[in-house]
């Protein structure tokens, strides 16, 4: 087997890690219970790129129990875990990724990836099936799934112009993906991002969110958790109204760019902070994003602007502005979550790694029937993948009686 | 011009109350505007049935600004403020309501409303839509607009039936009146009658609500706002889950029961605290509803097991159950911020009702288009709204420039 | 027996409404069993003036089972309920108040509740005792209590102008009270008191609270916890430290005046808002004060300034500005829990009145002992208070064993 | 100079990350310059146990700024930071203290460090002034400083036996230390290294607080601020009813230890979580402290019942227990904000380490006018400090006018 990893001999403790984020994956270990009986992939070939983190260990272990042959590179040269990927190829799945591995490594991992001749793509930021649309035909690929909102904005962009050449299922869109891991995932792991990055005080920081989609939510929610004062930048009228009252204040980009101590952006928008931002910021003013790319803060263009760069600590690089204040980037302007902190903890990921192993199954039964567009995670699969994680957590639902149930399907009864 | 009300002496004290709810309603008020310009309604006749507070008495000012003929009832005796049906007639509306009339002249009222001969009605709970469907064909009604869950439940059921005989508009589910009434203003309200109804402490209590849709996550959320320690039932797995991430414990009504000081009903269901939960219940456990109908407290069950019944205050109702436990009631079971308190502050009902009266417009240029069918309200209304709502508050959105539209369409721009 | 009270005719329904609240004071109804068995105050005359609620009556009813003779003025001639007036005297409690009562009358009703030549007073903003003190000797009384911090603040300055001429026990200051009643009792009643006078929404207004104090902070808490932003003002750098990291705006009153929507005052100063203040507001600002005397917000200098006034609700009036712009003033800018809405809840009260009930006991058994000065509630009675609470809200607490204890006192153990 | 620390070669990155502290330190950047002015500890040795983070760094600086001859040793092994000993020493400060240093050698350090025959001793846990008085008279040392809760309550205990030698200024007592290290710091510090020390996800988990003191409420507003539900245990009532009142349930260790999926101790006391506990708990709990002493939970009494035993990542410990259950310990029970985070941020140590440099420089002026015996930060330099907090924030405090200074020390205004 090919692979392409930092030190193989990591990966003793990147399996102790893997164990302890499988311990907080329920859902996926009993999906993996059943791939191992009923060996749905038996010999299909899975090519993937996500973010090599211990919880996606535990959803290729699944994938791989149920009979699947994988390659795998990174979403994200950033969020790579070496001893991770050491335990991954100790059991025998081929991996093509290094932290910090820079633009050509990360494309030629991507190749290499794809050299497995897959029959489907996981992919996390449509990497993957961007290149695969950038050559000439690929004849083996059936299906793919897509999991982030950057990466569905994508696909949806190649199959409305009628470019795109297998159908796709869009996990990012289904409700245990996007209620949890955008919100609740993304909102704790841009915290703890900002905080192994800076060590600052959130409590009574000025803390300003650009984007209050389900990630700029949970990133809004949480920083005020803390103890900061929020505000948020939008683009939509009803976006902007839901902020407003949920008590956030809402002032256009230019003009919260002076007030602000910490900057997230999570729009999936490129250029979101940008020179004239930068410009009328406070000295000392920190700037992460939680969006899918690196391109969010405009940091080629602060890069321009400075004229000075230090990196003060791992994760956060300082620059001097022309008018000497100094601002602070996090994780070179990557997803902080996944830069300077470990992702989505794995109790969330366990419901959107679910869907994705479902989805999968899903796939190589029915991509016949498919065409090439994209499409939702069947809502059975939804369903499943949440009354299985309430079971897990031991969390008992109402039922409807049969009063009820009749009640539910009257239209005659109202205010008699 | 016919009309039924309490004292048409209230007219000045009620206009007095509609001119600063009017205030607080600077969407409707700029639609009132255009339609007195355009008179969109001119030799129309609508019939309404809604909550008679002083919102809704802004919006039929809107409706009759543009030329419309009117006739109203209640949609909830309870809800009815006297001094607004009298300012309403004043100024010559056609009102058949009274606060807390008794069941056989709500039914009266409604065909009084009815008589009228409408081309449209406008509903509240779909009482008037289910009374023209349960008679021989009514040939006046071109359209209708439905404004609750409960309400759109029923008329769907109806076109599913294929009984339903028009188009109707489904307010509730256009995210300006979703997101924002049942969620803030339903949130607020129930906060609000439950003080009035009772003066108890919510800080240190345990508030049980049952039903974790957009109404019952405003409650929720309002009650922890107040200090309480907030418990949610649902039955659906999904929704259970978003709670238990919000930081609420999830248990089954039976479970729920014999913990909580406070409960409230949100789900759209019938007897969804009924005798089997009474009796397990602390002595002193106060029950309130705030979703559409009067049956999601099983106040019949409740009656039948009560050994002894006083009204300690206004909306208030003692039960003295057979265990010498004794429950309070609150407004008769009843949606209780329109019962105890004033219903969704017109902030809020400045959406919805510009959502009205927009639709009211819409469907009489287009029903000939339209099918005996539930349709949103077409998503350009819904943008106007929040976008004139925005302008109101003085809030400014960002916009995208060239790049980033640019950017927008296209997927070829990746991790590179 | 003398009185002066509006209809004695209200004594059933009043009663009612005592019995509802006595529900939720199960440590006042403890205290009034142990003062019905030993008759601590047989013989003694005690003249209260207090704000005559429900809670107030569960109060006066356990001093009478102790024996006392009972007479009793108004603390605030808007908080005074004329059906508990009535239920009192029919329980022959010697009651001088009427709702709304003017000022002459509210002096006069002063005069004759000391007329019963008290031997203790009961003071709730010091008027009692500040009338004593302002006219030749008397010679009956033994010692005083008083509840609030502004009366506190009275007594204390006479005790340090030597006038003061017997102990006075300050129930505010001790932790049972002040944590409770300041924070979630003003906390939970001023928003109470803004809803039923106005019925605006919180959700995304901006809510000014002048004073970080106990009341301040309790407001500022429950604005959020409804969706409001929150800016506090303040006197004190520590304070504002607090209010910040708490995560809310600190800014001075002329620099929060043109931002608020609603003000709230909670400081025991004089003229926290005034004429500059109202002069830069925006159309549409509501005023509301919560602390005890009606001099926060300036309503002579607003009325000096209003070109126009009209009574719009119940407790609102509206002024309008010479330069167009109209302002609210809430409950006449007397204290907006009391005024608007039913003061704190039950089971707020009967931490602060069984304070007050047992340190009654206290003084009139310990008074020889005591100089002319301000003493704290005894730390038992305190301690006391908060355990037969906890004991009636069936929560248990932690209790240290024998190693424990011992560690406790031990310095030696450290790093080892 | 000697000194015994990891590696000298560390120093510069250690001096950027002191650095990177100095920013969010304005206070006690201002107090360096006045101490470089004018020279206060000329002359003056000064031995110092603290734990060695930047934010310390800054404080010690200030120190040396002054004219001071520094000597420093840990207080906490585990929350040394290398590369900071190497840059004090890199400055000329005597340093003893390596990361992980076991037990002889944190107290050969000990030794060390008073070997400079100190005038003064900052303490933070009180071990060096532990260790003076269990040795045969110290001439040298005229006053001491002492920073933490639980050294306080050692130190006092000293006081009662008379034992104690010189007058001892407790920090930790002063507002701007208790109220905003103790709450924001390790509220957030807390939060920070469970994350770090274990990626789980705090939304939806059960979280118990042992202890509702100034830090226990700051862990609990922040674990509910990341959408943990949050149960606290007590041994006192008042601070029980708050906790209740603050919407969190209270209940006894052992009737929560069955519920948590995460613990964290705050109490100052030993034994806290112990043998009787960690036997009900669910598989898979996580343990960690928060107080100043590694006792709070029974490390000891856990490795005596655990069958097994492995270090699963950094700071994560599994215990294997005799049923079957494995339980987390986080950084060996040490306090989890230093041992896994990077403690409090220095936006909050500005506030506590200049109130200790302050102090520092009374105490060197006053001693002899002192007693034995434990003092309170003089309130002049509280407020001072708390001061110049506002002012590097750029926030403006209300002041008070004539009139209002008039009305603060009358008496005789009240209802008029």
């Amino acid at each position: 087997m090919s692979y392409d990893i930092r030190d193989l001999a990591l990966a003793e403790r990147g399996q102790q890690r893997i164990d302890w984020a499988a311990r907080h994956m329920p859902v996926l270990r009993q999906v993996r219970d059943e791939f191992a009986a009923a060996k749905p992939f038996q010999g299909r070939r899975i090519a993937a790129s996500l973010h090599i983190t211990t919880e996606t260990a535990v959803l290729l272990y699944a994938l791989q129990a149920g009979g699947a042959e994988l390659a795998l590179c990174a979403s994200n040269p950033l969020s790579t875990r070496d001893d991770v990927c050491a335990a991954l190829v100790a059991r025998g799945i081929a991996v093509y990724a290094q932290y910090g591995e820079d633009l050509p490594t990360y494309q030629r991992h991507l190749e290499q990836t794809l050299a497995i001749q897959p029959h489907l793509v996981m992919d996390d930021g449509a990497d993957l099936i961007a290149a695969l649309h950038n050559r000439p035909g690929d004849n083996t690929v059936l299906a793919g799934i897509e999991e982030t909102t950057t990466g569905v904005v994508r696909v949806r962009a190649m199959a409305d112009q009628k470019v795109l050449r297998f159908p796709v299922v869009a996990v990012n869109d289904t409700p245990t993906k996007r209620y949890f891991d955008n919100r609740y995932g993304t909102g704790q792991n841009t915290i703890d991002g900002i905080l192994r990055a800076t060590n600052v005080l959130l409590a009574g920081a000025t803390f300003v969110v650009a984007g209050y989609g389900w990630c700029g939510r949970g990133i809004a929610m949480r920083a005020r958790g803390m103890g900061a004062r929020v505000i948020v930048s939008e683009i939509n009228a009803t976006r902007a109204l839901e902020a407003i009252m949920d008590g956030f204040q809402v002032l256009p980009m230019h003009e919260a760019a002076p007030l602000g101590d910490i900057f997230v952006t999570a729009t999936g928008m490129a250029g979101v902070i940008r020179r004239e931002h930068f410009l009328t910021m406070k000295d000392g003013a920190i700037l992460a994003n939680s969006g899918h790319f690196d391109i969010e803060v405009d940091t080629a263009g602060l890069r321009d602007l400075a004229v000075g760069e230090a990196q003060l600590r791992e994760h956060m690089t300082e620059f001097e502005l022309p008018h000497q204040r100094k601002v602070y980037l996090l994780g070179q302007g990557r997803l902080i979550g996944q830069a300077a902190a470990e992702a989505s903890p794995a109790a969330i990921m366990d419901l959107s790694f679910a869907d994705q192993a479902l989805s999968t199954r899903y796939l190589l039964e029915a991509y016949q029937q498919l065409d090439p567009k994209v499409y939702d995670v069947p809502s059975e699969i939804d369903e499943r993948v949440a009354a299985l994680k309430l079971r897990a957590l031991g969390v008992q639902l109402d039922t409807l009686n049969q009063d009820q149930l009749a009640y539910q399907h009257s239209w005659q009864m109202g205010t008699v």
